[in-house]
């Protein structure tokens, strides 16, 4: 087989076979295939694309390229969640010990933040003492135990991806479905889960900026977790505007244990519910979404959820006591009020440059080593849609070093369209992709 | 300006401006842009093409990534000749004699022949004594003294060619029209000739088998020519049988020779002479078709265009005996006669294998860095068209190592279709594409 045949192939349009396709992937992990031949091959797929088997099969040769994590120690359905990536999406925090409060197994590899999306991992490590860093015994005895794990990803999960991503940020051969959809499941599938919920994020603070270029990657993943023999489901979901209050990683601590100790109704508990009751679906814990979603509620009104998360703090070396005094989160420094320019309507929010504006305060990364100040961040008292006058409150900035408040607040008010003209209302929930 | 985003605005389909290219061509060539990005955005030129205006301003940032070389110590018109390659094409070897012979000026830097091709450096080499390592004053002297010389390229003509070639070649990139134009162009402008006849071949011989690329690539080279201020014109030829008879070095020496001392009438002499009469009318000589094809006639006739070639081997250290005595060319051990396994027509032939079947036997490289036999090749007895009996000669094999023999023969066999049928007779000419 010889690398240059597989380019020109794909190149004129023919799909690629399983075999070809783990030939390119094989080689490129072990260096037979130098970069220059593997970014012409991308390209060529960015413009052919791949139909779902050659997805799937891209997908399991880069799952097959390190480490295949072996869950079955685990009695019961295990079952992942997976974001796309937002700004102010805590969902995890809220999800997975509720799942685990009705009985799922939930054991979650999870990532870091990069630019303007937050990471579950950075979140977590804001609790004083908390360590991602589990041995795979440990992590499998905590999902067995309590239910509910999180850790990050090994460096042996997955090389092809590693190797791969990086080569398609620098030849402009990221923005494609086919690429994007086999990078997560490869992941998912090498983390060894049976059932995988996914929620596919779209609008200004999601990768995918179109409704329907999210709907069709939401396909291709439920089409690979199919012809990989897993239960998998993508919900489509709106991040036009921050999921919740919170940008930054104590303060979507806070603001998921206050969603869990039942204080308020916000789209990110209604986002965070729907995820929740789906993994329960997919565990075959519930039969249908009026069911799973009675048991999520309950799980929440009777604290059990709550219990949970201070099981899985306190497991991994966390202060439990977190759910119940939150100012033992750090705190930043300086709470500044930023006040709306203009008054009238929250037409639009950019909500990328949200996230941006968090980052610059100290709350995520520009670049993979940067490092994270898990007190500071932004909490926003406005809404899509919501009316202000000039001079209203539209977040309370948290910050500890003053430098690059100022940059931060000018971007975070260029991102804000205040007009006459009241938005259209969007759905929280657009679609969800069943297989 | 970043190379990424030059590749994503090509993947788009945006045109690239003058100073992208150039920032890519010069970012190639000094190292700082490396394969992966090049190879990725030579994939998205593959499926995008690039426009008129792109392509010339492709072949002068590539042209001038080296020398350029200054004739114009040489007075009067300097023409070259170029043919993008092809079997039993040894027209250089008459038609520039024929043009010095007449007045014109040619100062002709040429390659090597790779695979099916031959190179007219490798034909001249066959003449003993002959050298192709010219300096350039005396290149330039010979050229001004006696009409014509045929040097080396150096290797520090086009160097962005030499390295974009090179990786085009093993990322499935060489087969884009825009590529393949600016590539022979940026050495056609950087050999520093005035006007450029161009012989474009199409068919089973050529690179280009479709007459409709075929003449694409000769608008896309003589619009290119237009923009960069060579008078230009393309001629598109048929390949789909070898042009001559003669495939190897000293036989097509001998088959050149022979035509010039005006023994036969046949298609090499039609497009050598249709070639210098185009030659002599950019440089200015003649200013009809009719007129030129009189005054090329008349160099053949009276022998002065022999003298010509004579003149140039002798100046290039040659024995130019040789035009009177082909037999001080090298001669091979063995000749063998191949014979029709069939009866019927020549209906079709793989002219590309007539050129690897020579290759087999010697006369043409594999590798780069193969060592060519100048005394072997193939005699061709028979053409397109000719009706055969079982047993009749089709053509004489030169032979010097009869180890690879027996497959040269497999190949030649097989490359001849004979049919009941007689074929439709083919254009030798289809289309002449001027400015």
């Amino acid at each position: 087989m010889l690398i240059t045949d597989i380019i020109n192939r794909k190149k004129t349009g023919e799909p690629l076979s399983r075999e070809e396709i783990d030939f390119f992937v094989k080689g490129y992990v072990d260096g037979t295939v130098p970069d220059y031949q593997a970014s012409a091959l991308l390209m060529a797929i960015w413009f052919r694309g791949m139909d779902s088997r050659e997805t799937a099969d891209l997908t399991l040769s880069m799952a097959n390229s390190g480490d295949l994590i072996d869950l079955s120690a685990i009695p019961g359905v295990k079952v992942d969640k997976h974001s796309t990536g937002g700004v102010s999406d805590g969902t995890t925090l809220i999800t997975a010990p509720l799942v685990a409060a009705c009985g799922g197994k939930v054991a979650k590899m999870s990532g870091r933040g990069l630019g303007h999306t937050g990471g579950t991992l950075d979140k977590l490590e804001s609790i004083p003492g908390f360590s991602v860093q589990l041995g795979m015994e440990e992590f499998i005895a905590n999902v067995s135990d309590i239910g509910l794990s999180v850790m990050g990803q090994s460096n042996s999960l997955v090389p092809a991806d590693k190797k791969l991503y990086a080569l398609r940020d620098v030849t402009g051969t990221v923005d494609n479905i086919s690429l994007i959809a086999s990078s997560i499941m490869s992941k998912k599938i090498a983390s060894g889960s049976d059932a995988i919920v996914l929620d596919i994020k779209t609008g200004s603070g999601a990768f995918m900026k179109r409704i329907s270029d999210s709907i069709k990657l939401a396909e291709a993943m439920v089409e690979i977790g199919k012809l990989a023999g897993r239960k998998t489901v993508g919900i489509v979901t709106d991040m036009n505007q921050p999921l919740g209050s919170s940008v930054g990683n104590a303060l979507e601590v806070r603001e998921a244990v206050e969603v869990l100790q039942g204080k308020y109704e916000c789209d990110l508990k209604v986002i965070a519910f729907t995820l929740a009751a789906r993994m329960l679906i997919l565990s075959g814990i519930c039969t249908s979404e009026s069911e799973a979603m009675e048991k999520v509620e309950d799980a929440l009104v009777s604290g059990k959820a709550l219990v949970k998360l201070a099981q899985m703090i306190s497991a991994q070396g966390g202060d439990p006591a977190v759910v119940e005094n939150l100012s033992l989160l750090p705190q930043a420094e300086a709470k500044i009020s930023v006040k709306a320019d203009k008054t009238g309507f929250i037409n639009e929010i950019d909500t990328a440059d949200i996230g941006l504006s968090a980052m610059l305060l100290g709350a995520g990364r520009a670049a993979k080593d940067d490092v994270i100040d898990p007190a500071v961040g932004i909490w926003l008292t406005k809404r899509l849609g919501d009316y202000v006058k000039k001079g209203d409150e539209l977040a309370v900035f948290h910050v500890n070093n003053p430098e690059r408040f100022e940059e931060a607040k000018k971007l975070f008010k260029a991102a804000y369209k205040i007009t006459s003209e009241q938005p259209e209302e969007l759905p929280l929930i657009y679609t969800i992709i069943e297989e």
